[in-house]
Parts: C-alpha cells; sequence; structure tokens
C-alpha cells in the first residue's frame, strides 16, 4: 500500500507502533521514500497535515469508549480515531469488525461489544485485512494499467522475515508462518490469484 | 468431481456429448473406473436408476420451454432436465442462471429469458462454474480429511489438453488457453488457493 502510493508521488506517512515500525524496516520492503512515524509521538501527528487516511486492522474506539480485540477483551491501542472525523478522505479496511472504518455498518455487526463506532468514507472488509489491502491495490493496479501487486513468493519472504523478527500470528499468538491463523501458503496464493487476476485484465 | 466419486466407491456416470465425451477420455485424467454416456442415448438413460444427480453447467429449460445462453439466445441440448425432477437428490452448479438447478433462485435472477425453471436440492453458484465444482470438491476433502483438490499444473494440464483436443472458450469462442475468457493462469490460482487452503485444514 505505501509502495503503491510513494510510486504515484505521494508523501507517505506509516504511522504504527515502535515494534512494528522496527519490523517493518527490517523487511525492508520499500524501495522508495516512507517516513515511518511512531504511534508514541501522538503530539506530532496531531499536528500533521493529512490529505487522506487508510487505516489497515487498525482498532477503533467502541461505543464504550475503549478498544477491543475481537473476543470483546479491552486492549490498549494509541487513539488516532480523530484522524477519521470526516475532514479528510478516509478508508478503513477490516475483518472483525472493531477496526477503524467499521462504525460505517455498526449495525451489521453482530456483537456490539466490540464493534467501533469509528467511520470511514470507504471500507473494506476481508476474511483477512490483509487480503483487502491487497484488493485494494490489484483495483489500483487495473485502473492505473500497471500490475502494483506483488507474488506469492513476495509474500512468504514478506511472513517470513515478520516473523523472524519477532512478529507473532495475531489468533494464534504464536511466532510462527502464519496470519489470523492461516498459514503462509494459503496467503501465497490469495496473493498470486490477485497477481493472476491483474495481469489478466491490463 | 467424478475422480471424487469414483474414490468414493460410487459407480459413476458422465453424461455429456459425444464431443465433449471424447475430449474427456483424451484427457485421461481417470485413473478408476468412469462410465461415460452420450447424452444422444436419451433413451438409456431413462431407463437407468441413478442415486444421484450433479449438473455443472448444464443448460436447463427456461420458462418458454426452450434453452438459453447467457445472452437471451435459444440454444439446442439434450433435455435431462427429468433426472432433476426431485425423485433422487441433486446439485446444480452454475453462473449464469440459466443452468440446471437455477430454478431454485428463478426469482433472484435478472433475465428472466435466460433463467430457468429447473430446481435442484442444492445449488452452489461460482464465478465460472468449474470453480463451484472446485469448490464442492475442496469442501468434500475438508470433510473427508482427504485432499482432493487438483493443483495448478493440473488445472493448467487439463485447460492445454482440453483446447488442444478442440474444445474453445465458451465466453470468447475461440481455441484459446481461458475458460469464459479467463486466462488459464486465473483458473491455475484459484485451483491452487483451493489446494492450499484444504491443505491448510485437514
Amino acid at each position: 500500500m505505501a509502495r503503491f502510493f510513494n510510486e504515484m508521488k505521494a508523501n507517505v506517512f506509516v504511522l504504527a507502533e515502535n515494534d512494528v515500525i522496527k519490523i517493518l524496516k527490517e523487511m525492508n520492503q520499500f524501495s522508495g521514500k516512507i517516513n515511518f512515524i511512531s504511534l508514541s509521538d501522538i503530539e506530532k501527528i496531531k499536528e500533521m497535515d493529512f490529505s487522506m487516511a487508510i487505516a489497515i486492522e487498525r482498532p477503533g474506539i467502541g461505543k464504550d469508549g475503549k478498544y477491543h480485540d475481537m473476543h470483546g477483551n479491552i486492549i490498549s491501542a494509541q487513539k488516532i480515531d480523530f484522524l477519521f472525523d470526516g475532514k479528510i478522505p478516509t478508508i478503513g479496511i477490516g475483518d472483525g469488525g472493531n477496526e477503524i472504518g467499521m462504525g460505517k455498518i455498526f449495525h451489521a455487526i453482530p456483537d456490539k461489544r466490540i464493534a467501533s463506532i469509528t467511520k470511514a468514507d470507504e471500507i473494506v472488509i476481508g476474511g483477512v485485512s490483509n487480503w483487502g489491502a491487497y484488493g485494494i491495490i490489484a483495483s489500483l493496479s487495473i485502473l492505473t494499467g500497471k500490475n502494483y501487486c506483488h507474488n506469492g513468493a513476495m509474500e512468504a519472504k514478506m511472513i517470513k522475515k515478520c516473523v523472524d523478527s519477532g512478529a507473532i500470528d495475531g489468533v494464534t499468538r504464536k511466532r510462527e508462518y502464519s496470519i489470523d491463523a492461516i498459514p503462509s501458503k494459503v496467503h501465497e496464493s490469495i496473493v498470486n490469484m490477485l497477481y493472476n487476476i491483474v495481469a489478466s485484465i491490463i
């Protein structure tokens, strides 16, 4: 996602926790200039003047004013919902209902304890949030006529690098080559499918 | 599909046009015993005592008593809708609305000219009918704990063999390595995805 917008000459800022930024930097997937900002620099973020915001599986505030995981547990998360207050165009990508953006379909989320009230202009829901992000890149590839999708081999490399750098599977809580308890192979084939669909159209 | 039920010790009969049977035999994908019956042997079919029937993108009769392609053109097709009269369990797989089984959702098919009135107990709708059939095999694989899905390399080989044996793409009407105007590569990656999903579950 960052890579695509970087290629589009946008000034891209990736906002994430320090641990995540560390892993992203180690993955070294970014050929262009990407700016990383720690979510702990919240005052700095508040002063910035973004032209649009995309949240990928970012916890969104619930109606109780707290953040929740998919099981209803209260979790701590840096509050960046203010970027989605309607002043700039926004996209929210999620897979559980507890993410920024899902407030747009609050009525449709069965478990109101976890449902986020934070809306986005457009939301994309994936079986796994990553797939939603990849789907957007696939769509943008078709619109621009250039295939920006990565392939399965790159996905495998990214997952391996993430885990080897210390990341865990968010569902199994283990350090294994899987995302949301779905093994790397499945993600690789989803990515390959998107890549091939785009290649067949452009 | 035939291979799966053959492995399940079922006595499998593939009913198809002579041209299709010729291609299927040339593809030589069937390790076990599969019986091919030409649809022109309709009297023979009527006398047989099937225990279940599965239609894969088989034209189903419309409310005008005729068969139609997706564009509303009247086409000739051997009438085998009688197998789907409710006496035996049936599955209908389709992608257009004009197929056997789609009568179950006649109300939901926008173009009533093409909509088939022939129902099936269960229907499966795929972006391409083949994918619906592959999805059933994937589900049965999970239920049986053995991966009966084929992989992308086999799909490529099957498409190549089909086309080299004289088959055409049903949409482009050309002899090219594609199905419904979607290149072989995309089908291969869909098949690989299903294979990997099943492998990750069983």
